[in-house]
């Protein structure tokens, strides 16, 4: 399994978030406290919207460990973006290689995912052949993570992220127990188009991996008025994490099972989620 | 496209063929001179079956150059095998990955190639529905190579490598027409069961890619004498190579158009290849 | 810190003691229960001497964590050695690169090490200093430990092992002290010329890094008659370990605080460890 | 050997140097010119100052070739500088690590080099005790770039630097005449503390690599009314590369023989170099 972190709000340099807090997602890759693993050492990836205006986010993907990576060290000094994903990888069985890290990225859109397919090695096939044929070749690696994002582009992402998202679960959901596979999925995941954000969390048994958004910053801001990093972002500034970064009291809420957040010109709204059914 | 050599017979430290040849395979990785890239800088793969009784070959692969990496000179220094293939990569656009570098194994059998289907992305989804799915989830990489010996795979190469080698290209080629591609196959092909050796030189345009392959040992042992490398070896001893990787006269021989050697227990025989239709 | 384990007795595939002990080195990697990190993660190292003879040991040495390298994973299942050295490490703050990675090698000679030098970027000009200057280009990393192995070989590792490390360790603590540093080393070494094999527990606070040395086959043999492995291999079979690879009752024993073991010919010899001033 | 590049000017995507021109260092990876070495595909580094103020310059650095590397592909895509560095590396020796790889850093400086000290290894340890104590523990790496690096600071670069480098190499000139070795020195160099930029070209024997500089930006518009990208760029644009990037005519002056560059505020000054006796 995976850790994970989005973040959208003020323009912050990437070491802000990614290394500075007590229980940073680099902290994670080495001691996750609420993953299956431990350990996410099998790659890792950042992508992010630059500050000015460039049509695609910028993704820096490799296959070590996000701790010991001076690449990743030297963008989180030097990079300051408004929007940005950051992933860690613990593979469950997949090859440990760059197209298989996240965030993926398709045009202006980028997407990462925490759980797994149950099996996927049976419903590969399958659910592979449900992608668009025109988008089949830009499928660069070999995870269910990635295949889950061809499926949700196939069924509309584009136009409607939830609805999409849901069709692609209700189809995974069908795929798996054509194959006599009781709980076929486990997911938490993050997609944007640079402006919006969604996050979701579900699993088909109802005993979904961790995910947590952050309270709004005004009422932060009131409970911890020393705390200067709360006066050093807006209140538009949210954070939507896999476990949470530090222990501050009343800085992170749980997302309620089978729900998605979205977040959207620094407005958030919480949702009810069910797969639809294909 | 990419350079390869297949070696089969008395015992060598792998050094003795992959680094000792004055145009060996590591000088060719930087100064191909028969290549249609004269870098071959994208990944390489050696693979080798160990002299004790081993039920797989073992493979080293990595993403690197060949020319620098450590652990190639390591093996080849420490190694002997009876029976071995490399291969250096110049990618025609496939991710630079591991998974993505030759030779590739299944079981006992391992196979390289050089070459390409042409348009792959386009071709790509038909081809991969064709390959048996319950082989389908062992497709690791991404490449044109890979789908290739998962086609051979599934259409009889442990029964018959010549006639699975030849429905596979049959194969493509309809795919590639299907598509409108006027030279859908250019490829040479090294496949072993760890006792026989199929190479296969062959393209739709009838221009393929160079091969050869070395003459007699003891015709070469009466024409220079005095190479000691010559003494060192059996009678059964058969280089395939991409390209000759010394200018020893009358060592090296052009493998015909449309054609294939085999090497068994020590003889060779060289035959015709047509693609069979399917 | 890191952990290690040094195998001297049968010819064994290293997949035997890499991967199969239920806490084998692999598994330490991700989570070892009594180093200083239950992750290392940082690189690993395997050296070997392989079966025929080869004037020296093989390395397969790479940046990534062990538990997900597929070379090392190859040549675990492919190559049998009589005797071999297997290092995984974290990093105490030098780059995560090959040149770092353990075992280091010198000819013949192979050495790993667990442990440190205190505040080594303090020591380390002084220290290498020491080195013979016919010596100081061979050094290509900048760990302490390679620097303490070139130190030991300046010292007459070659001749005197013990004597050679006794007067390396008392030039660190004398290099340590002049520089205010109270406890100057931590370490566990073994090194070997391929015949023989020593292996040394020591710090200067006399609260050492954990070490372990396997009990006499042949006793491990009548305590646990069902133990296949234990008839697989001979009698002069042995281990050391930084902590041991399973729960067999009676087959793990703690090197004591101060000494060093021998092995040699498949005899094994426990001697007490002392600094000698230089 | 190696090739380099080295821009001062309007704020550029990487990409507009790094990969757009026809002979971009992207492509003298694979097909340098005027290189000792046709391919450079052991290692390479960018290293660029971010447009907002940050204390120093950002690195990206890696082991493969830049040809196939996606995360230089990306940053070039996404980051905007006013001062880059960008280097390709043909080891000629040392080992092919991250550390080794230019351009090295110091604070707020940058350092980069093609050519080389003849025989090193018989002269890095007198050179590298002339190092500063202070700073001997930043060294990272084992190239004689980076030895360069830490002598020219030894020996005022901060203050002075073409003063320092004078006397550094005075300094490699004296250590390699005591060595025995006729013509030690082999150099050409780009330094910068993220406002000034120098570029050296030397080397003992008089027969230096190749360097060339761009010419006026404003006689370049004259000559080339057509050309879109000297419209976008202003006159206090500047570019210093290993070989011309194009075929531009009138676009590329060779730096004469033993003499260095600096670029300031937008202004240039070709000044003769000699070395200093130390």
């Amino acid at each position: 399994m995976c850790r994970w972190l989005a973040y959208s709000g003020t323009p912050l340099l990437l070491d802000t978030i990614l290394y500075k807090p007590a229980h940073s997602l680099i902290d994670q890759s080495l001691h996750s406290r609420l993953g299956v693993e431990t350990t996410n050492g099998d790659g890792f990836g950042v992508g992010w919207y630059p500050q000015e205006s460039i049509d695609t986010p910028a993704l820096l993907r490799d296959v070590g460990p996000a701790w010991n990576n001076r690449n990743l060290r030297e963008i989180a000094d030097h990079v300051r973006s408004p929007l940005f994903f950051a992933h860690i990888r613990a593979s469950t069985g997949t090859a440990v290689q760059q197209s298989n890290c996240h965030p993926f990225r398709y045009g202006r859109w980028m997407w990462m995912h925490n759980g797994g397919i149950t099996d996927f090695h049976l419903v590969r096939r399958d659910l592979t052949l449900q992608v668009d044929p025109e988008l089949y070749s830009d499928i660069e690696g070999t995870t269910d993570s990635e295949t889950m994002f061809y499926l949700a582009l196939t069924l509309g992402l584009e136009q409607d992220p939830p609805g999409a998202v849901a069709r692609m679960v209700g189809l995974v959901e069908r795929s798996g127990r054509e194959h006599g596979i009781e709980f076929p999925l486990q997911m938490t995941i993050a997609v944007t188009d640079g402006e919006r954000l969604w996050a979701f969390r579900y699993s088909t048994q109802g005993a979904s991996r961790s995910l947590f958004y952050s309270t709004r910053v005004d009422t932060l801001r009131k409970l911890h008025p020393d705390v200067a990093f709360l006066r050093e972002v807006s209140d538009e500034t949210h954070l939507i994490v896999s476990e949470p970064l530090g222990d501050l009291p009343g800085a992170w809420n749980e997302v309620p099972e089978s729900s998605y957040g979205v977040v959207h010109a620094g407005a958030t709204e919480l949702c009810p989620f069910a797969p639809e059914p294909v």
